[in-house]
C-alpha cells in the first residue's frame, strides 16, 4: 500500500518538476500582474529567468549566478488582510497547501486548502471543466494531500469567508491515502496528538498555538532589543559546581552503546579503584548536567554590558507529571544593571504587557479561534493584562488579606509559608479581580541565597508576578551585589564558597546594583493561548517516560 | 583583603541606595529636559513619583501600582548619533558603568567609563571641586571599579572623540583591587581570558564580539519573521534513533552524585541480567542524547506550516581539540515546503546578505574596532558579500576546475572526493576573487541519506555555500520528498526503516519537494568578526576538558 502510494506520490512530484508542467515565468507575470515576477516563490526558482544584474566575470565563465530570493504566495497574504481578501477580486493567482477537505458534490466540488500561514483555509469551488478535474474523480484529492491550486479570486456565497478562489487547474503533489492518515476530520483527542507529533501542526489547534508561540519568541527579542538589551546565550551543558545537585540531567560520553546499538555494558565504564566512576575520562574531564537556569552566567554578562537577556532551554530532572511540568523547556532571563527590585518589577510588567499586546494585535484570528474553542474569555483575559495597571504588594501585605479572607486554605496561611497556587489563584483572581498582582519581599527562608537581604534582614528583595488561571509566572529579584552579605550567606547554608569563585568575583571588581528575572516560555504560551495541558505549548515535549521524535 | 574591598563596595552601595543620594524626579526632569523623566531609568525607580494614571480600584487600598519601566541612559545613546553626541554638548546627564582607565593629573583627572552599550568610553574630565573627589585621593577610583558620574557635555579637545564629561559629581558604587583584578591594561592572550570568561566581556574584543553576536542573532530572526519563517524549538534531549549513534552525548539520570557531591559508585547503575545497561530505568525510558541537529523535527514543521526555522543549540561528543570545533554550539536551520535546491540556494544567499548588511549598518563602530585590531580588511570582505552576486556551479565542475588547476593539494582531486577546506579556499579565494560560492549537486556517497537524489542517479541536490577564510560557512540540501527513493535509500545505508517511521510519514501524508539549510551560528559570528578562534565566538565554550562557569 505505501509503495503503491509512493509510487504515485513519485509520479506526481516528477511530473510537477518536469517542464511541461513548470509555469513560464512570462505566463506568470502576466497572471498576476499585482504581485510581480520578482517577488513570489514558484515552485521552483530556476523556472524564472536568471535576474539581469551582471554576474562577477568570473561566474560568467565558471558559474551561474545564484538566483533571487523570492516569496511563495501565502494564503494569509490573501485573505489576512483588513478586506479579508476582497481586494483580490478578479485576480488570478497559485496557492500550494495540504487538503483540509474536499467535499464533491454533482455540479461542483469544494476544496479547503491550508498552507500554515494562517488559520483559514482557502475555499476552492472546482468545476468539471478545470484541469486536472480527473484527479478529484480519481480520489486523489483527499485530506492530507498537498496540492497546487490555480484559480480566480471571486466574491464568496458563504458566510464564513468573503472570498474563495474559482479553480482553473489543480496538480496533486503528494497523496494521502485516507484510510492510514491519522487525522481525519474526527476530533481527536490531545493525547493521541502528542503521540504524533509530527503531524499534529497540522491542525487548527496546533497551528494556531505555533503561530502564537512564535509571535511571542519575535515579541521578546524586538522588546529587549528596542530597550537596549542584548541577547546572551547562555551555556547548555555545565560542570560548573554552582548550579547544586540534584533534579539535574547527568550530559556524559562514559557510557556508549556501540555503533550497531548494541547495549552497554556497565563493567566498561572506567572506574576509580573505589569502584566509583571515574569523572576524569569523561567528555569534560569532571561530572557535567544540564543547566537548570542561565542565570548566574547571564549576571556575569550584565556586569560588562549593563543590560542583557537570555533565551534557551533549560532543564529539569524531576519526576513530575503534571500538566505544568516540562523536563525541557525554554526561558527567558533578563538581567539588568544598576538596577533594583522596583526597576525588576517595572521591566517585567512592560516586557509582559508588551508581548501580550504583540500578540493581540499580530495573531487576531489565531486568538479569536482560542477565544471560542480553548479559553472563553481569553482576549478580554489578555486585553486587562495589556491595559490595567499592574499593583503589587509585600509578601507580608499578602500574607495578612490571606488570613483576614478567613478563606479554608488547603495549606494553612502563616507568615514564612511559601505561598502555593490556590493562595496565588485566590490573590489575583478574587482579591485584584483578575489583574497580575506582583508579590514582593519573600522571606529570605524560602528564597535562593542570591537574593539581595532587606533591612529588616528577614526579608529579601523577590518578587513573583502572579497572573489569573496560570499562577506564578515571572518570578525575579534584585541579587546581593554585597559580597559580605552574599559569602555569609553560602556560609548559612552550607554551600561551598570555592565553587562560586567567579560569581564572589563579580562583587569583589565593581560590583553593581543589579536585579533579573526569569519567566518560563511555555508557561508564557500557555497564559497566550489557554492551551491547559503544557505538553501542548512545545512542539515536542519532554517528560518523564518520553523523549520521542 | 577582600573583606575590606567588599565593606567598602558594601558601604558605597548602601550609601548609593539611601535616599540622600537620590536624584528627585523633578531635579532629574530639570537636569535633562531633552530626555524627559519618562523615558530615563535611574538608580532606583522607586526615586520617581508613581505615574498619574490611575490605579486599580483595588490596587489603591491593598497594594501599589507598579511604576512605569524607564530605560538607563546609554553611552550610546549620547555617543553613538551621527554627530558622535555633538548634539549633547551643553546638557547635563548622568552615566554608570565601569572604570577602563584613571589618569590623575596635577590639574585634572581623566576618567574613562564603559557601560557597555558601544566600544566608545565616555572620557570624563574631573577637577577637584567636583563633588566626590575625595574618591580620587583615596585611591578608589581604579581600572575595574564602578562609579556614577554626573556631568555636563562639552566639546572634547582630543583627537579620539568629539565630545567629554565634565564631572561634576562622582559616585564609586562599587570598588576593585588593583593589585588582583586580573583585567589590567597589559594586553592579555586569548587563552588567559577564557580562563576568565566571567570577566572577559569587560575588554573591547569580547564586548564588541558579545555586541556583534547579537545584531547577527537579532538578524537572523528579522530576516526570517520578515519573509513568513515561522520559529520552530526544536528538541535538545532526543531518544530518536533517527539521529544514528556516535558522537553524540548521553543524557542520564541513571549516574547521580550524592547531595553532598559525593563520587557515584558504579554498582549502583541498574542492570540486566547480563550486566547490561537497563535503560528502562532511565528518566526518558531509554537511551536519549543531546540532538545534533533539529533538521528532522524542522521538516515536520515545515510540512504543516511551510517555512520555518529553527535557532537552538546542537552538540557534538567529537573530540577535536581545532580552533574550529565546540562541543556545543547554535544552529540556525530554515526549511522551506514547495521548494527546490534554487529556492534554497537563493534563500541562503538573501539570508546572509541580509545579516552581514544588518552588521556592517547597525554594529559600524564594532566593525572598525575588527578592521583594525582582528583583521585588516573584513569590512571590504563583508562589503563584498553584501553586494555581489554569489556564484553557484556543480561538484562536477569545480572538480574539473580543480584538476584543470594543476595546483598540488594534500589531497589530490579526483570526482567522488569530499572537498577539503584547501580546496574549498582555492575556489572561492583563488579562482572567485573573494566571492563567496556555492557547489551544488554532490556525489551522493558522501553526503546524507535524506538530500534528494538527482536523475543522473550519482549526485544528490545538495549545495554548499563557501566563504573566504572559513570554508564551508552553510551546508542544505532539497529532501528525498519520494517515499521510495526515500526507503530504498536507508536500505542502501543499512538503517533501520522503523526507527524512522515518522519522517518516512510526511512522504506518506501530503507530501510536498522541500528543502533547506543549516549554519553553525558561531562559524558565522566567526566570518563576521574576523576572531580566528571559535572558543572567542561564544560567551562560554565548551571543548573537550572544558565546560567551566
Amino acid at each position: 500500500m505505501a509503495g503503491a502510494a509512493a509510487a504515485v506520490t513519485r509520479r506526481a512530484a516528477t511530473l510537477l518538476l518536469s517542464s511541461r508542467f513548470r509555469t513560464p515565468a512570462s505566463r506568470v507575470a502576466s497572471l498576476i500582474p499585482i504581485v510581480g515576477a520578482n517577488n513570489r516563490r514558484f515552485l521552483c526558482a530556476s523556472s524564472v529567468s536568471a535576474r539581469t544584474a551582471e554576474p562577477a566575470e568570473a561566474a560568467s565563465q565558471l558559474g551561474e549566478t545564484v538566483k533571487d530570493f523570492r516569496k511563495r504566495l501565502r494564503i494569509d497574504e490573501v485573505k489576512g488582510g483588513p478586506d479579508q481578501g476582497l481586494d483580490w477580486v478578479g485576480k488570478d493567482l497559485t496557492v500550494r497547501g495540504w487538503v483540509r477537505t474536499c467535499r464533491v458534490q454533482s455540479s461542483v466540488t469544494f476544496i479547503e486548502l491550508n498552507d500554515g500561514s494562517c488559520l483559514s483555509n482557502m475555499q476552492c469551488v472546482m468545476t468539471s471543466d478545470a484541469e486536472g478535474y480527473d484527479q478529484i474523480e480519481s480520489g486523489a484529492v483527499t485530506t492530507g494531500s498537498s496540492i497546487l491550486i490555480e484559480g480566480t479570486v471571486v466574491p464568496s456565497q458563504g458566510a464564513k469567508q468573503k472570498i474563495e478562489l474559482k479553480v482553473t487547474r489543480l496538480v496533486v503533489i503528494g497523496r494521502s491515502d485516507p484510510t492510514t492518515y491519522p487525522i481525519q476530520k474526527k476530533r481527536a483527542t490531545r493525547e493521541f496528538l502528542r503521540s504524533i507529533a509530527h503531524l499534529r501542526p497540522r491542525t487548527n489547534t496546533f497551528s494556531a498555538v505555533t503561530r502564537v508561540r512564535n509571535a511571542l519568541a519575535y515579541a521578546t527579542h524586538k522588546f529587549f532589543q528596542e530597550n537596549g538589551f542584548v541577547w546572551v546565550s547562555s551555556p547548555i551543558i555545565t560542570a560548573s559546581d554552582c548550579e547544586g545537585a540534584g533534579e539535574q540531567f547527568y550530559v556524559t560520553t562514559l557510557i556508549q552503546n556501540d555503533t550497531e546499538g548494541n547495549n552497554f555494558n556497565v563493567s566498561k565504564i572506567p572506574t576509580t579503584k573505589d569502584g566509583k566512576i571515574d569523572w576524569s575520562q569523561d567528555f569534560f574531564g569532571k561530572p557535567a548536567f544540564l543547566t537548570v537556569s542561565g542565570q548566574l552566567n547571564g549576571e556575569t554578562y550584565a556586569c560588562a554590558l549593563s543590560d542583557i537577556y537570555t533565551f534557551g532551554p533549560t532543564f529539569r530532572a524531576e519526576n513530575s507529571n503534571t500538566s505544568r511540568h516540562l523536563a525541557e523547556f525554554w526561558m527567558i532571563e533578563p538581567e539588568l544593571a544598576f538596577a533594583d527590585l522596583n526597576d525588576d518589577m517595572a521591566c517585567a510588567t512592560a516586557y509582559l504587557q508588551y508581548v501580550v499586546k504583540y500578540v493581540l494585535e499580530n495573531c487576531k484570528e489565531d486568538m479569536e479561534f482560542f477565544n471560542t474553542w480553548i479559553e472563553k474569555g481569553i482576549i478580554n483575559r489578555l486585553n486587562d493584562v495589556v491595559e490595567k495597571s499592574f499593583v503589587q504588594l509585600s509578601y507580608t501585605d499578602a500574607i495578612d488579606l490571606l488570613v483576614k479572607s478567613k478563606k479554608k486554605f488547603e495549606f494553612p496561611v502563616k507568615w514564612g509559608l511559601d505561598l502555593q497556587s490556590e493562595h496565588e489563584r485566590y490573590i489575583t483572581e478574587q482579591v485584584f479581580g483578575g489583574s497580575p498582582v506582583i508579590i514582593r519581599d519573600y522571606p529570605k527562608e524560602i528564597k535562593a541565597f542570591y537574593m539581595r537581604q532587606n533591612d529588616d534582614e528577614k526579608t529579601v528583595a523577590a518578587m513573583d508576578l502572579l497572573v489569573p488561571r496560570v499562577g506564578e509566572l515571572i518570578g525575579g529579584s534584585q541579587r546581593e551585589e554585597r559580597l559580605d552579605y552574599l559569602e555569609a550567606r553560602l556560609e548559612e547554608l552550607n554551600l561551598n564558597k570555592e565553587s562560586y569563585w567567579w560569581y564572589l568575583d563579580l562583587r569583589r571588581f565593581g560590583s553593581v546594583p543589579h536585579a533579573g528575572f526569569g519567566l518560563g516560555f511555555e508557561r508564557l504560551v500557555q497564559f497566550a493561548t489557554g492551551i491547559e495541558n503544557i505538553r501542548d505549548a512545545i512542539p515536542f515535549p519532554r517528560t518523564p517516560g518520553s523523549a520521542d521524535f
